[in-house]
């Protein structure tokens, strides 16, 4: 097989996060679901944001997220996502430049304004997002860059890329691409309600060897297998996918295969925050034990320490170096 | 005297804060004075940002944080800056009218951008600042509206507004006004190095009584009066104004008039995080005790409690309710 120029590369929506502290009473009074990402027009953007506090920005997107923590562990890694060439998106270039991580794909130059997720932290530090998808929306096939795609170990998307209308075509090019290389490709299922929008087609996914590592929370698995019990929805998973990852919030999360399932508890929280960008960060340390070969168990904890960093303040970017904080807990780096 | 409408006015740069947590030698590497404001041009800030982290973003602005500070009291406010109408000067619009700011200055349609600091926040939480100020340039007489202000019990304006060409014309119109009306004016010094800029003109608004009290930390005073006796430049402070008050960082306050000078010390701090918007808190808190006429001593420690709360994170705008604080601390409200 050839050398690989990069650890993992992703592929995801470019999103730039709005965030605000509110509480509950917000949620209820704009018809929001609790810790759901809901998809947005313009109109219900500006309804939102008249009536949000004052906020912090910060760049997002969940791909994204996972490969700039993998970047903060020391991993080499690309993105590929669409903004505009507009003030946001340069804010959104520059951060992700910014973390060492590789990011070539075309500005749009007309089209909409980069996408924006106006997300509400409540005083329980879970998270609501409302996306507006914005440039998003034009990621294209054409934005696949064959020989980065190829180069890469691992080429990690995110479900939400089934949203934006070409998103999915660009995706199927991409792992079609690397499994013609030889390498992995693997999906975060994204939102329960994400995965209730295109469960057969995630199924097919799967089922179709198309990507061979899946990684899930609780309330995305039961939705995919349309069931409220654990064990049943993970045996499916086992069946369906080479590799599955299961997040469990303070349980920790499990680590299926075939022939396996090995569980790693959850890493220990002073105060939990915001939640936003948990499940990214702890693909982002599965991942990055995965490339390093560290074994499940180490990759699973790796995962757990990126998590709770991120959860301990606002925004889905790590504010600490992870590679740091994996040497001071004794994880391989 | 007519009835008021807002209890403080502030007029100053709107300036959008792009912050990032470095260490020193980002600042050794870009020769910057660390601890300052420093203006830069668009090309030095291109190679600042450039070699920047990723960044978090927040609206700021000395005389902005210090009114925000204000409405989180619960005071009545209003604003006067500059913006343009971009994506940046959206954000900052949103934001400071989101703190139940009035702020009803007509955005610049034309010219250059909304106007950003670069900041650089070192590991002992000390913040350097590098601020290009875009649009807050085209601030001028004509934006101050007579009405608000002669209806404000307080004017509160920043020494940073020396700097843009035509907003030293706004300032001594918004003074005059208010005088007229029989207000108060506040100024704060901003910036050792501002002070070294504008020596003379400082010292004539204070002897001219153009202002009738002054906000300072001891490296703006003692720049003030060149001298580096702290007694000896307060002896001089309480000859020029009749309220001057020094904050001293740790070592607290002290409020001085001709007949007295009390010293009211600082704030407990679990962490030191970010210094950004220290000063502009204290005075929000400082202020918010004198209209409510709470007493130098009581404002001195409201000023100690809003500063104490955004040292402790990232960005020089509360996260807390300032209002629930004070409360807490059995602080007048």
């Amino acid at each position: 097989m050839a050398e690989t120029k990069y650890d993992v590369l992703g592929i995801g929506n470019a999103i730039f996060d709005v965030l605000v502290q509110t509480d509950e009473g917000f949620l209820a009074r704009h018809g929001m679901t609790k810790g759901g990402m809901a998809l947005i027009d313009e109109a219900r953007a500006a309804a939102i944001y008249d009536d949000m506090g004052p906020a912090t920005e910060m760049s997002g997107g969940s791909a994204a997220n996972t490969i700039v923590g993998l970047a903060g562990f020391g991993a080499r890694t690309a993105f590929i996502g669409k903004v505009k060439d507009d003030q946001i998106g340069r804010l959104y270039s520059h951060d992700i430049k910014a973390a060492n991580v590789s990011f070539a794909t075309a500005p749009a130059n007309g089209g909409p304004a980069t996408g924006c997720s106006y997300i509400l932290v409540t005083p329980d530090g879970e998270r609501t997002m409302n996306t507006w998808l914005g440039a998003a929306q034009d990621l294209t096939p054409d934005d696949i860059d064959a020989a980065e795609v190829a180069a890469s170990s691992i080429v990690y998307l995110e479900g939400y890329l089934w949203d934006p209308k070409n998103a999915k075509e660009a995706f199927l090019k991409a792992s079609h691409i690397a499994h013609e290389a030889g390498r992995q490709v693997a999906l975060t299922l994204s939102d329960a309600f994400c995965v209730d929008r295109y469960r057969g087609e995630f199924l097919d996914l799967m089922r179709s060897r198309t990507v061979d590592l899946i990684f899930a929370n609780e309330a995305e698995l039961q939705s995919l297998y349309q069931t409220s019990d654990f064990d049943t929805a993970l045996a499916a998973l086992r069946q369906d996918v080479a590799l599955g990852v299961v997040t469990r919030s303070e349980k920790g999360c499990v680590v299926a295969t075939r022939d396996n399932v090995i569980a790693v508890p959850a890493f220990p929280v002073g105060k939990l925050v915001d939640t936003t960008g948990a499940g990214d960060l702890f693909a982002a340390g599965f991942l990055f034990g995965l490339v390093r070969g560290a074994g499940y168990e180490n990759a699973g904890k790796l995962g757990a320490l990126a998590a709770a960093e991120v959860i301990q303040h606002i925004g889905a970017r790590p504010q600490a170096s992870l590679k740091q904080l994996a040497k001071q807990h004794g994880l391989p780096v």
